[in-house]
């Protein structure tokens, strides 16, 4: 049975998820003894730890040019001394040549078959890779099993189950005939989905998985040989799931530069080398906007970004204004803030926001958002593992900043994780704004700083978040309403700004929240990103579909 | 019965045909009295009389700042005096943003509806517009009732069926919902298919309605309003076609400036105002490389672009020489070489080719080829239909430039139109250059310019086209070979460099032509363009999927 007969059923699932866009996971989310085995969480963690000042060597990447790597833990703020092959750039890039005008003559069964089964043999690592984001991202536990493992895995899955749908929508081939009048004239025709060439995939500090996987799968699957870059600060999870792309490369004779790790160090940075390499076609970018807008520029590359944004919340109109409060405090804990689809700017009346018991005034809404994120920093069962802790200093810094921006709410301050007493941690800054200072709030401040804005009224909220999204970019947006009115007002406005927004949640999902299969990730319409996951573009733009021609011969 | 309706069965016909990829025509290409009618013909060439000199009335696009035309006919050469209405920059684009709320809001298949009625209008008026073709472009009778008409047709309704589709490939809302555990969390979810904003669709001055409809179409069924702003020496065709587009608007009270037509004259040009104006989103263009490639780096447009190629033939092996000669003689002469499909380079190895009866030799070849123009040229039957005219002047001057590249096979000579005694005429001129002399053959040499490449082996003929389609872009080759290695080493490689090959085209079946529903024209893949019609791509880059999502009131 060949790889691809033995993922096929799970393949035709995926593609099925694609259209119906209801719930879908092929992986499962909680990492549960019954799902994954009594050992797998204390297997992974060993592994894990047993790596710590170790040399990587699980890829399959022959004679490395020296060994770096210069990871550190949030969770314990040192080094965790893990290093990796380094190799140059012109190797990297010769290794992929080669391995092109191999991967690319593979169907794209036998593509999917492959990359199916390493997802398969990834699935067994999910644990290991937890403990890797954790000690890399600073993720909470939760998160990082779930963000880096299942999330990220159904993420691939969309874009393999994507990428050969659109490789199978057309016909290969067809006999063109032409009544002529006398004669029919006859032409055998055929096409051909030509791969655009070597791709590259920048990953970013946060979520070095979720956000790398889909450009990997994406032009693994449409034929294009791809080298990973992971950001020198979190590396050691994707560099997991490359060696298992590797190991099935290689077991089934394979070049395993089909899919290389390009690793390199805060000092010395090849990212720039690489994308500016006249044979690198393909860019996949998550990160900052000056970096991103710049790769977008490159001339003769098909670049795939995901950059920052300002992400904006309506607060309108309300039925139970507690459960609001309490949830947006969720939303801006989680991970400290530095999720790409957290909220920064909170958009409320000067005359407050009504509810069915009269009016919340901005002041009271105010206090219950403060007190809402204080109560749950404060539970020791929940606050250590929803914050995490933070990736980098600059985000520390950024946040004890943020207080001189207006009138101060809350203060970040300390708190103890009892597990990791040396964690970098800041709960979040909570910073009154009005909306006439636009300069302070037209920029990502990213981390765990929320600022809440008075606007005279809610279109002027709405005419802001929108403004925001167009000019900066916003890959998220909350609202709250109960006006059917100021409902379609706002998911028209906030369409044109090609934002998605999530109406009236409470309870137990939040905003910042993408699920695979029913959320498309980032829309590509506005300055936050030019690419959408995982939407048929994200995967059409990786070939070019060629069509040669001959007379039928009679 | 909505339009919808009325147009439904053959709207389902027409994306039945995008996929199936064998030959399908939804509107007749042969002029004939049975399809259009006794008196068509003469009344649409009475039609196109009796405009010269007036002023084009039929837009619905009020108070005009103008009028203004500069058409001249290439069988006259003299100026046609037809006057179109003038319009400012900020006058077209203030009418397209206020028409933009409207049509984004008209569901997708009252658009359809209203685009394929406006086609059916359009067939109505197949040979006005083909007379316009003529004395605008220089095309002979023929192309220019197929290339105007019913080809430019069928394109039109090949945008609007890929366009409808992509618009229904995913569902609009549906109820996503998460097993929790104890519960289910339930959320409302819908898609808005966004359009990008204003449309411009910069036309060019020899296929004045085949270029320009794919996009106004694509554009048009996708929500988008238009802006067609024409080539200055080639507006009535298209013309028609907008007034027929705005007919049908008016009569099922939209916004005729859904669709506008801004008319601009060479001394003063307003496709650059036009293009960079911030709230155009979407740019057709097609032309040169020069304007084209600035179009594409202008910073949040969505571009589409067809520029210019150096196409090219390979000439290894056939089974009938004699029918090579004439097939490639009659695609050199077709409109005098001014088809962005026609063939520049000739690539024939110094040792000649291989044919059933042993090698012709170079010099063999090259008179065949010559024997083959002269023939066509001097038919009195075929040659001056064939031919057409000269849409510029400065082709005829580059014709006569290029004599002095190489050894001269032929030169350009003056042949006699027996209906269009003045007629700006040139036959083609075919030069001899040696492969090492690539800054010659580096370039498109537009016109009937033919260039006979002596190369070492095709293997070097290969390399060459390959160069030449990465580097300057290639719409088109042509390619003859009896050798199925050889065969699939041109496919392979050809594919590489983006470009279709047309394998032993010999009889009625010319390289220049890319049919509708079969013929991807152009890849997007080299310099050539960087969009293909129509491929998905060509109309999903014209709306952006935005989700918003909700709680289930339980």
């Amino acid at each position: 049975m060949s790889l691809f007969q033995k993922h096929e059923a799970s393949l035709k699932q995926a593609i099925q998820a694609l259209h119906a866009r209801t719930f879908y996971a092929a992986f499962p989310e909680n990492p549960s003894p019954a799902t994954y085995g009594e050992t797998a969480d204390a297997d992974g963690q060993a592994k894990f730890k047993s790596r710590i000042g170790q040399k990587f060597d699980e890829l399959k990447q022959p004679n490395p040019e020296g060994w770096a790597g210069q990871e550190e833990s949030p969770y314990l703020q040192e080094a965790l001394k893990i290093t990796y092959p380094i190799f140059s750039v012109p190797t990297l890039v010769g290794r992929a040549s080669r391995a092109f005008d191999t991967w690319r003559k593979v169907n794209a069964k036998d593509r999917a078959g492959i990359l199916m089964e390493s997802l398969d043999r990834v699935k067994g690592r999910f644990f290991e890779i937890a403990y890797a984001t954790m000690h890399t991202t600073g993720q909470g536990y939760m998160m990082a099993f779930q963000a880096s493992g299942p999330h990220a895995a159904d993420r691939a899955l969309e874009a393999i189950a994507s990428g050969y749908e659109e490789l199978n929508r057309f016909p290969s081939s067809a006999i063109w005939e032409k009544p002529m009048g006398k004669y029919n004239l006859q032409l055998h025709k055929e096409w051909r989905a030509v791969p655009k060439g070597i791709s590259t995939v920048i990953g970013c500090s946060t979520f070095p998985t979720w956000n790398s996987v889909t450009g990997i799968y994406g032009s693994l699957v449409t034929g294009n040989p791809v080298i990973v870059k992971p950001h020198p600060g979190a590396i050691l999870p994707i560099a997991i799931v490359v060696a298992e792309i590797q190991k099935v490369l290689a077991e089934n004779n394979f070049d395993t530069n089909i899919c290389q790790l390009g690793v390199d160090t805060f000092d010395k940075m090849i990212t720039k080398e690489l994308a500016e390499h006249p044979d690198v076609k393909l860019i996949d970018f998550t990160g900052n906007s000056l970096f991103g807008s710049y790769l977008e520029a490159l001339p003769g590359k098909t670049v795939f970004t995901e950059k920052t944004g300002v992400n904006s919340v309506i607060l309108d109109s309300a039925e139970d204004i507690d459960k609001v409060a309490a949830n947006i405090a969720f939303s801006v804990n989680l991970y400290s803030g530095q999720m790409c689809t957290a909220p920064q700017n909170f958009f409320i009346p000067e005359s407050g926001i009504d509810t069915p018991s009269g009016k919340v005034s901005f002041d009271q809404f105010a206090q219950k958002f403060v007190d809402n994120l204080n109560s749950l920093v404060d539970n020791p069962k929940a606050g250590p593992f929803v914050l995490g802790a933070v990736q980098s200093k600059k985000t520390s810094e950024r946040v004890l900043e943020s207080e001189k921006l207006g009138k101060v709410w809350l203060k970040s301050r300390s708190f103890e994780n009892p597990m990791f007493k040396k964690a970098r941690l800041a709960t979040p800054v909570v910073v009154e704004v009005d909306a006439s200072k636009k300069e302070i709030f037209s920029k990502e401040l990213f981390g765990p700083i929320a600022l809440l804005i008075k606007t005279k009224n809610t279109d002027q909220s709405i005419s802001l978040a929108k403004e925001m999204a167009l000019t900066h970019g916003a890959i998220s947006c909350g609202a709250y309403t109960t006006n059917p009115t100021t409902k379609e007002k706002i998911a028209d406005e906030m369409s044109l700004a090609s934002t998605p927004v999530s109406f009236n949640l409470t309870g137990g999902i939040y905003m910042n929240q993408n699920a695979a299969f029913s959320d498309y990730h980032v829309t590509g319409g506005n300055p936050s990103g030019n690419a959408s996951f995982t939407n048929p573009d994200y995967v059409t733009k990786r070939f070019t579909w060629v069509g040669h021609r001959e007379p039928v011969k009679v």
